[in-house]
């Protein structure tokens, strides 16, 4: 259940230095998907192992690539699969965007269109940053008669792309217009894993099938503040 | 207006060499979208340099990336224009990606998943090849509750990917499901256009985009069948 030693180098787990690195290791991070939970069902010996780790002074953070729900979001997740987890244990890659634009200065006159979940959205305008896009979007539908127009707001300076099983032509027109007809618009992908586990019975597509989309559209590379870009771990370590 | 020469190695055109290159052409390959049409407008010129050419008993073939519509299709859209063109004369990147299948022997007992316009299953269909998909599944919805689950066709044997207005979150992962566990199931892409013409207001995302899409999901790269591969242009050579 040890995922990442800062401190130490790499060695084999033995009954005889188990102790001491184990001693030596302040925080333990966690990935969620897979490791806390498959869907909606706990991993077995999840709860006892957390118990036993909060016992001893550890801290612990979970870590998530997954993009759809907020910190808050998933901090309710938590609590519905019976494990107290607080919103700042919890480091998604919906927050890994909205730390990314903010440590950036993101001009506070310019908006954000996202793909993707509530979660980008709720984590976005948490860091004061205007947002619109995802779930509103979910309906809109596109007849591509001779007049079809979609207008876009020339204020979008940042399009963040995250997993979105929402997904339709209008929100990847809109999407396409802002990174290519806006000057200066970044493209940021929360992550781009080809599959994420959001049911318990199969793999779906995941972030890295919407993001490979707009690349397709755009023909322009995002920048990938998720894992396994370096942004989440660089801003987990300094905070 | 000539697009291509196979029998002569390019030249400057000038008012001297421009009848001996003319006379020694047989057939004049025509682009459609921007070069025919723009939308459904017709390019001014267009119908006098056809007539011309027609006069002057040249060969005509009218080639489209576009893999929306079949050729009958195309043959439509050039009457509702005011041009007649038959069937025979149009080469669409749907048709192309029918060939392929085609001529690489696609067994008969195997299936066609496609992602795309009815163009593309109409084509298939004409080569006599089974095929489902493309509009039938544009309404399809997923509702990620813990027991959602979408069954596939383990026959699928090839996924066809071209432009889909009705692009939706159904369709990526049947796709996805047949490539990845499918054994030998082949990733055909119509073309990977970042943008399609479709309107004369703006451009929009072309198959680029959904091709782009399901290789984020599946990590796997597709055939191209249509430009600026060569098969459509081998295909017609020796046509």
């Amino acid at each position: 259940m040890i995922l990442n030693s800062c401190s130490m180098s790499p060695q084999p787990l033995s009954p005889h230095n188990f102790r001491d690195l184990f001693d030596s290791v302040e925080a333990f991070l966690f990935d969620c998907d897979g490791v806390i939970w498959k869907g909606d069902e706990l991993i077995d010996g999840v709860p006892q192992t957390l118990d036993m780790l909060r016992a001893k002074g550890k801290k612990l953070v979970f870590v998530t690539n997954n993009s759809w729900k907020s910190r808050s979001q998933y901090a309710d997740k938590f609590r519905s699969l019976g494990i107290s987890v607080s919103q700042d244990e919890i480091f998604s890659s919906s927050f890994a965007a909205a730390m990314y634009l903010k440590v950036n200065n993101f001009p506070s006159q310019n908006k954000v269109y996202v793909i993707g979940g509530e979660g980008i959205l709720e984590e976005l305008q948490l860091a004061g940053i205007t947002a619109f896009g995802g779930p509103d979007d979910a309906n809109k539908t596109i007849d591509l008669k001779q007049n079809c127009f979609v207008e876009h707001d020339k204020s979008v300076g940042a399009v963040v792309v995250g997993i979105d099983p929402n997904i339709n032509y209008y929100k990847l027109q809109y999407g396409t217009l802002c990174i290519r007809e806006n000057p200066g618009c970044l493209f940021i992908a929360t992550n781009r894993d080809a599959v994420g586990h959001m049911t318990a019975l199969q793999e779906w597509p995941g972030a890295g099938c919407m993001v490979a989309a707009i690349c397709g559209s755009t023909q322009k590379e995002p920048v990938v503040v998720g894992k396994p870009s370096t942004f989440m771990m660089e801003f987990l370590l300094k905070k």
